[in-house]
């Protein structure tokens, strides 16, 4: 019988934040497989580290997070090809994943190369949109509003477009688009009302009003609500 | 010294799906207040049941659940009377909100009414739409999807215009709209793409090809991707 891969949102940054369930997995799993940078241990495997026993088999899958798709591919190819004799063996694997395995994760391209082989289980996550909600005390929603999430790499165009179309949003991703994105909220006259968060629940976690922020890491988000 | 409001995000259903910090904090905390109809005891106080230890303090907040806000505003306005005391007596108040307490939350209601006269702290928690997209394997957004969160009780032409906007959407409070939604999403070519999703994680958790859907329960959702 083959193992499970499970693929485990470990949260923002809180070890805290980690589900029951996801604690539960990491101690029953042998094998923990990670994203990671080209050296260095990854977010989501310092997030879970409180919680990892000694003892795991444990495979990094190094990304240069650069656009070249072609060394991403491969790197994830290998990383499926490691992860599988783990599974055909009968060794469930646990795949750690920032925030939640299903949105804007990497899991998905695990996912993708290995549920026509291997039975999989995705453990939900606490997502940085909620998390960076809960810091800033910010509702995301009521009632009817709809909520658009749009990555900051999008075009201003679509940016403005998808913007304009909802009450409340949450552009990921800031890091060197946050001129484009201020220019945007600029003209839709949204700037007063714009919070810019950065690395919610983790070390150095910041919230700054989007008219004061200068410059912006990728792991942050603007909150707005027109 | 006042006590803190705390609200405390208890996820979708499954009672491992609580973080380790709600956990903390319904043991720690000597008051609970929580959403119910005006009889029974609510699904966030029977999601975290498992986890209450016996000898608290418990407010029941007697909700319609109808359109007449009057009757609800009043029924807030009654419950933040109710912890204000507490709080101002020095004692902590968790109230229990399913899913995220951010994310079409009534906390937000009891923050609003709250969070000038006493410190108020979120604990995110797990919100449907990644419930849902866990149940289902379904990949909510990579790399550059923009994602658009839509409440089913919008008007017919504004569930189209939000849906063309977005290249995966979340349609949330499916219930008596089905129709409606459907009508939208044939229109759009979307349907053969949509799975509805019935009360992930609880027990009679369904999915559903949208396409097979007769009817759906309040507590559901549609997950498509364009």
């Amino acid at each position: 019988m083959s193992g499970i891969l499970y693929g485990i949102g470990v949260g923002p940054g809180d070890a805290e934040l980690l589900t029951l369930k996801a604690v539960r997995l990491l101690h029953s799993c042998p094998v923990l497989a990670w994203p990671a940078p080209l050296e260095g241990e990854g977010l989501a495997r310092t997030i879970a580290g409180p919680h990892i026993p000694a003892g795991k088999t444990e495979i990094a899958i190094r990304l240069s997070f650069r656009p070249e798709r072609d060394d991403t591919d491969t790197a994830y190819d290998n990383a499926a090809e490691m992860i599988s004799g783990h599974l055909a063996a009968g060794r469930d694997v646990a795949v750690l994943c920032e925030g939640d395995p299903l949105f804007f994760g990497s899991f998905i391209y695990l996912m993708t190369r290995l549920s026509n082989r291997f039975p999989v289980q995705v453990v939900p996550g606490i997502a940085s949109p909620m998390a960076a909600a809960a810091m800033a005390l910010h509702p995301l929603s009521t009632l009817e509003d709809a909520v658009a999430i749009i990555p900051a790499t999008r075009a201003e165009a679509e940016i403005e477009r998808l913007l304009a179309a909802a009450e409340s949003a949450v552009i990921m991703k800031i890091g060197r688009h946050l001129p484009k994105v201020r220019r945007v909220l600029d003209r839709l006259n949204l700037t007063e009302k714009a919070m810019l968060v950065e690395r919610a629940t983790q070390a150095g976690q910041r919230l700054i009003p989007l008219a004061d922020a200068a410059e912006a890491p990728y792991f942050s988000l603007i909150l707005v609500h027109a």
